[in-house]
């Protein structure tokens, strides 16, 4: 299932060129052509899927399994500390191409990316309602 | 396998308390004590795996079974309009605890997490050896 204005069903069509690091029966990975650090790469099912949640379990558990081999290879290749794994859904977290995909974000230590983690404190007895609120619609 | 000084194995162990989510053979999901979003949820093997890399295909199958499911009723429940899913690979990427861990984080529009997206662009000729040194590993 190939969407026809999508960017990401183009590339892995062939229509649009990129910068291959991994293929198989179920997924495409490439170098993010916007990177935010070198080696960044974007790991990309071939069905077309907007978000996570769209996705059923084994194209999740296809695009989780080539992830976490290109995640140590691409980090090890850029000689990187470390690495974050991203899956931006929506506008409002980001998502620019509404074909979900894995960033593999090779990092060093004190790059300066992602530098803000604005975390707080629930006030008393909010966590509790707020676990119950999610559990009942699980 | 449990390690015993990880505080995650602790708290599935059920030695430390949490506010879960949910929880199936494999997996347990539960609020970040230190959310950066109201709902910020995590999901964690039963088994110890310190990064994603290090982690059996198997494992990886149910992280994201379980993530799917949760991740849009995370979002549905907390009325967001978006959800980042990220996993933080060693220190230089924000890993805090070694034991290997998605975040679900729901997004509001113009909320301000992660708003730096530090993009640059590759020197010609430089994505296509980059490309191919990844490409060599795997």
């Amino acid at each position: 299932m190939r969407e026809k204005e999508c960017i990401f069903c183009k590339i892995i069509s062939g229509g649009i060129s990129c910068h291959r690091v991994y293929e198989d029966d179920a997924v495409l990975a490439f170098l993010d052509i916007g990177p935010i650090s070198i080696g960044h790469t974007l790991v990309v099912p071939k069905q077309h899927y907007e978000k996570l949640h769209n996705c059923p379990v084994e194209v999740f558990s296809a695009m989780s399994a080539a992830t976490g081999k290109i995640a140590g290879v691409v980090a090890e290749a850029m000689q990187a500390d470390g690495y974050n794994v991203l899956c931006n859904n929506g506008r409002s977290a980001g998502q620019l191409v509404d074909h979900v995909h894995f960033h593999v974000i090779p990092r060093k230590i004190d790059d300066g990316i992602f530098q803000r983690w604005p975390k707080f404190e629930y006030s008393s007895g909010q966590a509790e309602k707020i676990a119950a609120r999610i559990r009942e619609k699980l």
